[in-house]
């Protein structure tokens, strides 16, 4: 980040850079190349997996988003750094998997995704007195705004969503466990924390990682491990499990708690673990509660959990 | 305001006042003509549709929560602008709107008003360190408690609340969309601030918005208006389109962010008209949330709505 | 409490003190004998019951999450206090009350009994500026993740959870409202503080009470008593009424209004008698906002009332 962190409005390159970090800054790395990384691996997956639309809103999602922290006069240097548009490409990713292609859908993804960029300024304001930001928080809320009126207005066709139902217990066990299955759940909890299902996409992620930090690569791949072994331990729904459902907020949690809010060390590796297995229960509960409306949690198990384990401003290895 | 606030209790016409000024301050009017004017349109309207006890529960709410305020001595010059009495008439229009007319539902008007001031005091100190007040929320949640209990106790019969459902999208549209009916509609958004399904209270809750404020009683009227070309555009159910329940948020919203937060100017207007928009979007999940229990959602999403447009804390038009 | 506080670790005396200083917080009493005869009820109750593994849950929570105190170096005169293992045992109580006896059940106590301690310092860092605590809310926020997920994952088995349901009205009263039923529902209701529906723990909590302060064992059963006489006036479900399920949380927020938050004196009196009715009411709002995904409130209620009672400010006799 530069001393004088103004941006020129205008400069293509400056802004290119300011929307590549955004899809860094998703996974917490504020890197160009690392962005650049994730996006052809959204691009991807996406297409392989016959779902291009997903690629293609997330990326109008973030050029909008950026846009919008132009627009706003949000600080320079958040923009240089990304943080306008990770809450954006996410935004374009999830209303794009869960909602039919309208016109709606597209109006949606464009006001939806410049709202995360003062939605999370407001957030940030709110939390700043605790110490802690909003993380993905704003792309959540925003998303589950959009969501949830899919179940209710016509322009916004809710086809691709899971069906509401009262919590049932799953008991058929349909996917099978032998170790090329697993690293291909492993890999998709990495892919899905971009809306993808895709275990080659989740490889390219790692790679985008490793390319601006290590660490970050290694806790990803460890957090979406551990999430596997717990969820498949306590028997959770085994078609999630194989879609990776229950791996991509863990990812995120054991990149912030490893090695972005706390510096590595074998403290902040223990607390990382704890933090990472909770967010496994969170996600099993969270998909309980919204059951109901169908909803899909999103981010939010990991935005919780890191949360709880932020707050209380332990000091360890930083 | 006078400066000194002192309210002598006793005195009938600075209660009666204060009562009047609570009504007004439903839509933020700090005026006993407006006040006067909302009365008369919730007594016109809920006679008009058959419901008298939706306005009386309202007249009694307000007297009951101005007393509570006296009696716990809050600060005077609130009490003088009504901000100890729109909580209240809005408890008693919204549980004699939902509950059957028995004494537990009288006894829960008395509390839940009552308890709407020190809610309202609570609350305010809670959201003092982002300079934004609790809006309607008092309001909000002291009657969803008493509006769910309706589902389980039986000294509260819940015969005017919807049904309990899982949430499914409605798709035959039997309301019909021309002039005279959507100038209906229209007006029914603005008359449901107050729980009243009547156009002609909406008339004159306007008249009574621009005997104190022009700028409100534009921004109420054009909020409703955004809010039914939104909801119509995005096919949201038709009946709610037709009975207001569409509209009334917005309109609060549309008075809280075009003229009573920021000063009116053309920056300022293109805000209301984005938070605007939001809050329908916001009234469409909520109502889709809430289904699984049959809870209405309140002026919730104009809330929600306009502290997202607060906390950010923009320098917009003043 | 000593001026010194550190507490020697490895001393056992010590360490059982924090411990049964722990049962006596979760009704706001810092007494090692108030703990004891809570855990004596405690035992009593769950194999009167034929539930002995909910005894056996909370003593093994109340272990380790004192435990986990003290090796987060957490301020050791809290530990004497005994504010490590409140929310621990009720975690132990809970999971073992609704949660099949697997080798899951028991690694989701310990992690989660763990947990409540450094959420409660995170819930409580939050909270410092409004100068209240997170009360039980650790325990009811934690243990609402694994219940939550005991619908979805098959290591913990449901099996004594209430079933999803969507909101009916029960009509049927099935439980007879003579005077010795009524004695021990109201007995329950203070029993049921700890997740036991039995009577005569319920007069062993109350002994223990009022072996550290006569106000809290007095508040305590005019709580019950309270909560008792306005869930039949209103016509609550028989079934909770009969198993103390409306008594718990009111009995732990009168004491808290009633001796704990405010001294004892006429006014504090009177709030207490209102914030205790109210905690009737969001008892039995929460228990049909949770009936789709059969999630029991635990004392939910108890902390909102709470916080809504103290957050005004109010200077009532203290």
């Amino acid at each position: 980040m530069e001393a004088n962190g103004s941006l020129r409005l205008g400069c293509p390159v400056t802004y290119l850079h300011s929307c590549l970090r955004g899809a860094g800054q998703v996974m917490f790395q504020n890197s160009s190349w690392t962005g650049l990384l994730f996006l052809i691996g959204i691009f991807y997956g996406a297409y392989a997996e016959g779902q291009p639309l997903v690629a293609w809103g997330g990326a109008v999602a973030l050029l909008v988003s950026t846009i919008t922290g132009y627009v706003l006069e949000q600080p320079s240097d958040e923009g240089e750094e990304g943080l306008w548009g990770f809450n954006g490409i996410l935004v374009g990713c999830g209303i794009m998997t869960f909602v039919g292609n309208t016109v709606g859908a597209w109006i949606a993804i464009v006001l939806c995704s410049a709202l995360t960029v003062w939605v999370r300024r407001g957030f940030n304001n709110i939390m700043s007195p605790w110490g802690v930001s909003s993380f993905t928080f704003p792309f959540v809320f925003c998303t589950w705004i959009f969501l949830l009126c899919a179940r209710t207005m016509s322009a916004l066709p809710s086809e691709y969503m899971s069906a509401v139902s009262l919590p049932t217990a799953e008991t058929a066990i349909v996917h099978p466990l032998d170790l090329p299955h697993l690293l291909v759940y492993w890999l998709k909890g990495v892919s899905q924390v971009f809306l993808i299902n895709n275990w080659v996409s989740g490889v390219l992620f790692l790679i985008g990682l490793a390319l601006c930090s290590r660490w970050a690569a290694f806790w990803a791949a460890a957090g979406s491990g551990m999430a596997l072994f717990i969820a498949i331990a306590y028997g959770a729904p085994s078609s999630d499990i194989a879609n990776g459902l229950y791996g991509f907020s863990p990812v995120l949690t054991a990149i912030a708690l490893g090695c972005t809010f706390y510096k590595p060390s074998w403290r902040s590796a223990l607390w990382c673990v704890l933090g990472t297995v909770t967010t496994v229960f969170i996600q099993g509960a969270m998909d309980v509660l919204f059951m109901p409306v169908g909803l899909p949690t999103l981010t939010a198990p990991f935005c919780i959990a890191t949360w709880l384990f932020i707050f209380p401003k332990f000091k360890i290895g930083r």
